[in-house]
């Protein structure tokens, strides 16, 4: 049985299953962000995957990117740049970050991981984003 | 005609080619780190690949990690794991950082991008990087 690394869940909110990953968003008011876990047991690199879902991950990464820019239209913030990351450092299960950044984010133009304090989003913002991304998912 | 953006020639290596990108070493000795710059015109976002594109970059992107590998082992620091990044908020060309990490090394648990002060590679490591690199990537 696949399951989610813990350390996910107290930093983000499910959005959903997708066919190979399932989708958080980041729980960060200051960044639309999802959070891809391909169901894949003890995968740690993308190379711990098939061929054929790494061609899946891939089209979910595509994917998420318009979920992010949904969020951040829903939002009033337009993203501007999407950043792509798989790092796990800290969190070791396979884990993609898609992350919508605009010039004037908090940590512009460096990378997110790590920068500034976390923003805990409003209910009612929250509630759009998850119906923002969920609608883009089709979820 | 693909012309790679001018500011990738002054922060690192011309590896060689692979189907879709250009492969380049990044000129930081602290990490064994690849560029993968797909030759698209005008592509900032994965999304502006074709999908039989972004799969080819997908396998690029695993290869290009057994090219860091590679790096680390010649140079006697072997890789920990592995970090991928699309990012592209300074140089908008779309580009792939694939960078072999370890728990001692400047940058941990961090990401590396804007992280402490880059170190030049002496002439002796940069022609065994390349090699390895080279040799990993059948180039």
């Amino acid at each position: 049985m696949f399951e989610i690394d813990r350390a996910f869940l107290g930093t983000s909110h499910v959005v959903g299953e997708l066919a190979l990953s399932h989708v958080r968003l980041h729980a960060d008011a200051r960044f639309p962000w999802i959070v891809l876990i391909p169901r894949v047991d003890h995968a740690r690199e993308l190379e711990a995957l098939a061929p054929g879902e790494r061609d899946v991950l891939m089209e979910e990464i595509v994917r998420a990117g318009d979920g992010v820019r949904d969020v951040g239209l829903a939002l009033g913030r337009p993203v501007e740049k999407l950043n792509v990351g798989q790092l796990g450092n800290v969190t070791p299960q396979l884990h993609v970050h898609i992350v919508g950044r605009r010039a004037d984010d908090d940590a512009w133009p460096g990378p997110v991981w790590g920068q500034g304090a976390v923003t805990a989003y409003s209910p009612e913002d929250l509630a759009t984003a998850l119906e923002a991304v969920r609608g883009s998912l089709g979820l």
